[in-house]
C-alpha cells in the first residue's frame, strides 16, 4: 500500500480542486478536510472521496464560489444557506459563525440548509475546542441519504444521522465524540464489500427485515438496511437519530428525512459554547483532564489492553501518520493519480 | 394490584411532604413529578420513591426551603446552585431560567450543581416544548452514582448519565427522547430482582468483567455493573456517557464522575431554544408532524405491530392512566400507606 505524506496529499487535492474551478480558499478547505480524515484514521471520509467532489462540480451539484448566506439571525442564533457550495466550506463557515456569536453572546447556535455533504461531522467541533469552546454539530441527509429503519421497522427510512462534540482539555488532545446513529457508517459496508468479507452479526437486515451478514444486501435491489445502534435496546439509537433529524432538518428549512427527496446533502445543527461564561477555562480543562485520567485508570476488560478516552485513538493515529505518512489503498491511489494527471496536476 | 387515581396520589404526596416540612410549592412539585413519572409509565421513578425523599429530608441530604441561586450569568447562560434543596424543585427552576433566557436571547443554557436527585430527566424538557421551544437536559451523578464501566473496562466508573430532549409538534403529543446511556436504568435491575427474574443477555458484567444475567451481581459485593448501551458498538453508549458527564459535571462546578465522591445528586446541563428564532413555530411543528407520520408509516419488522415515535408510547400510557388510574404494586402501596399514616395523612 502506498504511503503518502499529508502535505503531498493536501497539495494534490488543492491543485485538483483549483483545476476544476474552485477558489484557492475552497480548494484549501476541501483538500484539508479530506486529508484530516485520513490523518485521524477515518479513511472512509478521506482522499478516497477526492473524485466524488470533482464529479459534484461537473454535475452541477456543487456550485463553485457559492456565497454562504446568513438568512436570519439574532445575537446568539443564525439560519445559514450554503447555496449548494462545497459542503466542507459551508460547514467551516457555519462553525465560524457559531463561534463568533458565542464570543459575543456566550452561546452560538446555527442551523444550515442547502448544504452539500460535509464529510466527517467530527471534523468541525474541534475548531471550537481549539478556541476554548465546546463545539457541537449534528446532521441529517437534507431529507435524503436514507440508510436505516426506525426501531421496530423495515427499510431505509432514516439517514444515519451523526452527532459530534469536542471539548478542550489540559492534555495533548481534545475530547472528541463522533457518533453515527447507525451501527456503522455506510462507508464501512463498502470497505467490507471491497474486501469480500461478511458484516458482523446483528448489524444489518435484508429487504424483508431478516437479519443478514451479507454486505451485498446494502447495495443490491431489493436493498436492505443498516440497523440503528443499540443492539437489544436499538430504540435508543433510533430515538437519537429521530431527534437529530429534527434538530438539523426541522430547525432549518431543509426538512427531516422523507421518501423521494429531490435533493441530497446535509442539513446541520451547529453550536459553540463559550466555556468561560460558566467557569474559568483552565478549571474546566483541568477537570476534563482529571476525568480522562480517572477513566483511563479503569481495569481493562478481557480482550482489551487499555481504556481510551473519546478522541484518544484518533489523536494517536494522527501523530503516527503525520510522521510516517498516510497509507492509501492501491486502488484509491491509482484513481487519485489518474484524476490528477487528467487535470494536469503533477504527481 | 391497587389502582389509584393520579389526583389521589398527588394529594397524598403533597401532604406527606408538607408534613415533613416542605413548603406547599416544594410539596406540589415533588409529588407532581413523581406521579407524572407513573402516568407516563416510568414507574421506577414514580411514587415508589416517595419514601426516599422523606428519608432525604430526615437525613439532611435534602435541605428544606433551599434557595435556587444564580451564581453567575449572561443574557443566554447561567450557573445555578441548588443549595441541596429538593432536586425536582431545582430542576424545574433551572428549566424555567433557561426558558426565560431563551425568550430574551433565543437560547438559554444553564448548568446546575449542588442539586439532589431530580428523578426522571425526561420530565423537564416537555415544559419547554409546551412553550414552543426545544428543551434539553443532561445529567451526571454529581460525580457519584457510578453504575457502568467505560467501553473496554471493568467496574463501576461512570454514572448512567442521561440525556432528554423534547420538541413541540402539531400532533396531540410532543416528541420526547429520554435516554440513559446504560443498557437500562439501575431501577430496572431492582424490578428484575424483585420479580426473581434474570437480566437479558449482554446487559451486565460481574466484578471480574464476565458476562452475567444474575441481577444480584448489581447489588451484592463484589458488585458488577450494567453495560453502556450499544451492544457490539458499546463504545458509542460509553462515549455519549463520557461527554454528558463533561457537559453537566465540568461546565458546572460539580465535577465529573470520580472514585469516592463525598456527595451524590445530579449535576445538570439544561438548554432551551426558541424555535421562532429559526423559523415560524407552526412551520416547525408541521414538519415534525409530517416526519412522525412518515416514520410511523414504516412497515413493521417481524415481532412488531407498529412503529412508534419517541414519546408516543408514554403519551398513550398517560392517556390511559389519567382515565383508569395508576396501577401501584402491592408492596409499594403498603409502604406509601404506612408512611402516610405515620405522618397523619389520610389515605
Amino acid at each position: 500500500m502506498p504511503t503518502v505524506s499529508a502535505d503531498e496529499l493536501r497539495r494534490i487535492g488543492r491543485e485538483v480542486y483549483e483545476r476544476v474551478g474552485a477558489s484557492p480558499e475552497e480548494a484549501e478547505i476541501v483538500a484539508g478536510k479530506l486529508v484530516e480524515s485520513n490523518l485521524v484514521g477515518h479513511d472512509s471520509h478521506g482522499v478516497l472521496r477526492m473524485p466524488q467532489y470533482v464529479d459534484g462540480v461537473a454535475s452541477g451539484q456543487i456550485v463553485l464560489g457559492a456565497t454562504v448566506e446568513v438568512e436570519r439571525e439574532t445575537a446568539a442564533t443564525a439560519v445559514v444557506n450554503g447555496n449548494w457550495g462545497f459542503g466542507h466550506v459551508t460547514a467551516v463557515e457555519a462553525m465560524r459563525i457559531a463561534m463568533e456569536k458565542a464570543r459575543q453572546a456566550s452561546v452560538g447556535l446555527v442551523t444550515v440548509h442547502r448544504c452539500n455533504h460535509v464529510g466527517r461531522v467530527g471534523a468541525y467541533p474541534p475548531t471550537a475546542a481549539a478556541a476554548g469552546m465546546v463545539g457541537m454539530m449534528a446532521n441529517n441527509g437534507h431529507g435524503a441519504d436514507l440508510a436505516m429503519p426506525p426501531w421496530g421497522g423495515i427499510g431505509r427510512v432514516l439517514a444515519a444521522n451523526c452527532v459530534a462534540m469536542a471539548f478542550p482539555t489540559d492534555r495533548d488532545f481534545p475530547v472528541v465524540l463522533d457518533l453515527t446513529t447507525a451501527v456503522a457508517a455506510g462507508g464501512k459496508v463498502r470497505v467490507v464489500l471491497a474486501r469480500g468479507e461478511s458484516m458482523p452479526e446483528g448489524w444489518m437486515m435484508d429487504a424483508e427485515g431478516r437479519p443478514t451478514t451479507d454486505p451485498n444486501t446494502f447495495v443490491t435491489e431489493p436493498r436492505g438496511a443498516l440497523l440503528p445502534f443499540g443492539g437489544s435496546v436499538g430504540h435508543k439509537g433510533s430515538g437519537l437519530a429521530f431527534v437529530l433529524d429534527i434538530l438539523s432538518g426541522a430547525l432549518s428549512p431543509a426538512g427531516c428525512s422523507r421518501a423521494n427527496s429531490e435533493v441530497t446533502g446535509n442539513a446541520l445543527f451547529v453550536q459553540a459554547i463559550r466555556i468561560d461564561a460558566f467557569r474559568p477555562l483552565d478549571a474546566f480543562e483541568a477537570e476534563v483532564g482529571r476525568f480522562i485520567d480517572y477513566v483511563k485508570a479503569t481495569t481493562p476488560a478481557p480482550g482489551f489492553d487499555e481504556v481510551l478516552a473519546p478522541g484518544e485513538r484518533s489523536h494517536r493515529t494522527r501523530e503516527e501518520r503525520l510522521k510516517a505518512g498516510v497509507p492509501v489503498e492501491e486502488t484509491v491511489w491509482e484513481r487519485i493519480v489518474g484524476l490528477a494527471r487528467k487535470l494536469g496536476v503533477e504527481v
